[in-house]
């Protein structure tokens, strides 16, 4: 029997999660969709074939046929929506971050763990992407040996710096740690094991200015210390001229790996009068097309095996955390300590 | 409504598309499955959750819930099946090659042409690779000019050489160029739009020289001058050190392309005491995995929609032909034209 | 008219400069060599051509046959033996760092801006390595707009590491970031052309964790704020499994360049069964082997046209002052702020 | 003392090599020089401080103050000019290729070995590139195993295209392979340490169909047969959008190498809205640079210690027959057996 699925919040991120469920797992079946645009409803039923789309969303909470909701609203309102479909009995996948505020995260992973025989995943799809993996099971196996420094680049491309500008003038965005790093962030805790104690985060705007006035960065850089000395460094951006670097480097005592050192968008290799081109990827659903469709399906079969995944609502806690360290610690320029 | 599809063979290549229609083709169903082997029809209901199995052919088409058939059986008995099954009403997808001998080819491409309602879709599954689209796309846009010469490399890992040869004292492989290079002969004739009308194929022996006394070849070379003077050079072989090694170079008036001049498996890149070290594919399932789904989405998607793919069973006589005509190059050491 | 150089100091760096001198800068003439051991001066005659050698460093000087002098000696007195060669009127090429202390180097910079007629040079010469001065000319012409963060890599090989543990045992090296850093704090400074404002420097020790007790750092990482708020990352450390990797990165608004994002050999890639191999640098006399001649053909250009190179003593003064902050930071885990 | 070198042509080619005797042979002075060209003869002397100048080579060739000529006369000059001066007692360096006609060059042969005690070098350049000879090294020493193909491209830049098509509408460029291949026949040869004994040479003219009519090529390919039936493919060309591009790869039993698989130009890296970008050697005096100082100082070290070196003048026979058969193949479209 196919898991029913409801999903909440159709913008950019939400089709995406809409459109796998109802294309890529076999096992799953897009049942509802509940947004206030009544043209992402329309979009639903005629693309992924939703059976019952709501604008509110304990209306669809409430439909018994449903087995397992995926939240994708605004960022502020995942704690809440998380705690209503745990409650109500239902399976829940988040997309990240877990929520804004750490006090509310904590009260929503105590209703988390209150229902252990429901499945809670949080959207840190990295850890399903195929290099990703492929990389941690090289640090497991000790190829690189013990490590001793984490290296995370997390940058969107320039084509999305206007746009974003203009957001700023009217909105505030959490900040440029909150919004690019809290992936890195993640990937810092799942390959060293360990605990971010002390951050040092620090920004320039070159391309926009104006962004100094807005509170806003352009680019930035955080460097950590952790529990046992390991060190990562950050760095965040809003403006590469290639695409979508997401690259991550780990240093070991016996070996260097990186990860997408350089974003190649498919094998292809140009030659021409720019020299030896290779074309990159130009945004995270290029990027992550199949890590997203991998934990999508990790999603549904914990339901169907009775088991938990990997990412866990704590992972996500740990991530909003952190972000607020980087932010906190631009806003005074010293280092910040995590308890 | 799922396409209901039956699959004859189950071997290496006939897990890897029963697998896929059960489990990556959302609109297909696997219904049935057809092979002498009762272990593999075991593992067909199990794995693939395949609700009827058949000993015989016959048997299986004769039933009325099929739509369609997926031919995966010894290439020496593919052109009968296709027939069979076209004659049966059914769409047809078959493995390459389409058959061994180009005079029972044409007949069955009768058969094909006579049924125009009914598709036919032949393994040519590089088109369907996202790389090697990519790269059609730039050729077709002009990026790199008019072609004036394209090199294909086939080369089988070293991993399976020894095997070969033990194959090869009991059997005949048809032929390095039949067994390795008909996807590339495809290559060209798709890449150019041109005919090949002229080629000189040599080899040589030297990890196994017992390969000599065998009438096979570990590596070879073929030139090809094609219609209109353009160029094609095809290295196929069976001892890649390194893995799978796949790559296809289009030089052009205003440039050239590379379609993975390195075998590239992922993003990981490795510095260790051998230097910087990415790691390759291994196999052909590891590097055309997602086209193989996508292949068959695509066979799908022409029986949903009543129309043809763009892979037709005259592609697979040519390969066939220009093997052919490599093998007999191989035999006589000299240029043989292609009428 | 050759320009008579000697030498003082013959370990691995004063032979490089010696041999250079002598085989590859058709200009200057190796005349002298001044070592404590004889064997060097042995080498300097037999293998470099040298017609005097001296035990003691004022005697060479004292030579009127000499026109400058190339100080590799031990870095403690390169500010003493800088001054006595400018006061007997030599011109002065002097490895890096210039000094140890820096009011003995203020001192020492004031003794060579007194002789502004003799040529003064340090050792930075990345800045005559040929990728270094592409990406410079880059960077000048604004391919890449403004500067916003530069990332700088100085590992040494792990084939170093073993015998530097045993030579922390009863030595000091100065620190990490003194001994591995000094030539990315200059590029820092040569690419953005601003100071560095403030520094956080953290380290771990895991191949060696006796390297704790011996107050030394295996790997270090130092991020730093420009006066105009560029950011700049730092790398250090005596590990790198793959050979000796020195890479730099610029971000720009516009875009980015890297300088050895692998460190390669040569041109050559190898497949084999670890898959694609690009060999690497193993030390600095192999990387750095065409700029170390380089820049001493700048030296003696700049005698013989009576300029000025660009590498000014002021540059070896901010780099050791920097490179104390480092340590410093490491030393107290807390920003430093640099007048 | 410095061995005393006349040169015999100062264009393009004869700079580069009047150049590197001036300041990059320590061991050399370049003595004379001989040019038609009153303003190459005045450069001469300014730029190379050549002390003597002449305008007819058997005048220069008599000045008893000269151990060795390094000609780069015109290529149907060579023989003569080797023979002439071989006779006065002189060393000889002849560039590429020796000679125009088989006969000739046997003749010439003669001449060089019945002087056994005076150094005769070709200007095979590339044998003394680093990366050929790391190379090199790789495959003497087994590291792929048994080589069973080779492939080489040379390819000109797109750059010179145009200007090539108005010279050939006067002139005879001799033919593609002859022009191009020279050095990528010497590479089959010394790699392999075969003959080769088959030929198949075709092309295409695309950009210029005008070419066809000129007896000329734009781009070709020959496949040749080793007399080990080891395989060669190279392919020549004039239209490389993206600057020079000379590759060469090894297919041995246990590994494949690739020598400049792409023409990078230095270690630089660029991140832009092309993708990730390799800027690439634009032409043969860039990428062989410090080739030809190496190929120059073996020359006049071999003339100091008493030795010939490496490449000799039956190397250059050899590249000449083999490209003479390249050429027969294309006319008649034919494969042409090399006694």
């Amino acid at each position: 029997m196919a898991i029913h699925v409801g999903v909440i919040g159709l913008g950019r991120m939400g089709q995406i999660h809409a459109r796998n469920i109802a294309e890529n797992v076999p096992d799953a079946t897009l049942y509802a969709a509940c947004s206030y645009v009544d043209e992402e409803l329309e979009l639903a039923k005629r693309e992924f074939g939703v059976k019952e789309t709501y604008k509110n969303y304990e209306d669809m909470i409430a439909n018994t046929n449903l087995d397992a909701v995926v939240i994708v609203s605004p960022s502020g309102l995942h704690t809440e929506h998380i705690r209503i479909a745990m409650q109500k009995g239902l399976h829940v996948f988040c997309e990240k971050p877990i929520g804004l505020d750490s006090e509310d995260i904590k009260k929503t992973i105590e209703v988390i763990n209150s229902r252990p025989n429901q499945v809670f995943q949080l959207g840190f799809m990295r850890r399903y992407d195929e290099s990703y993996q492929y990389a941690k099971k090289l640090v497991d196996e000790g190829t690189i040996g013990e490590l001793t420094l984490i290296r995370c680049y997390g940058i969107d491309p320039s084509s999305g710096l206007e746009s974003f500008v203009n957001f700023a003038k009217n909105s505030r965005s959490g900040g440029l740690f909150a919004d690019m790093s809290i992936h890195d962030i993640d990937l810092v805790r799942w390959f060293t094991g360990k605990e971010i104690k002390r951050v040092w985060a620090i920004g320039k705007n070159a391309a926009y200015p104006i962004l100094d006035k807005l509170g806003e960065l352009e680019t930035g850089a955080a460097m950590m210390q952790l529990e046992d000395k390991t060190m990562a460094i950050l760095v965040a951006g809003r403006n590469a001229a290639h695409g979508y670097h997401v690259e991550t480097e780990l240093i070991g005592t016996k070996g260097m790996l990186r990860v997408a050192q350089q974003p190649e968008k498919n094998l292809v290799t140009i030659f021409n009068n720019e020299g030896v081109v290779r074309p990159t990827s130009q945004n995270f659903p290029e990027r992550f097309h199949d890590a997203f469709i991998r934990e999508m399906k990790e999603f549904i079969s914990c339901i169907k095996e009775g088991r938990q995944p990997e990412v866990t609502a704590y992972d996500g806690l740990l991530g909003t955390i952190v972000a607020d360290a980087c932010q906190k610690s631009v806003e005074t320029n010293s280092i910040v300590v995590i308890d």
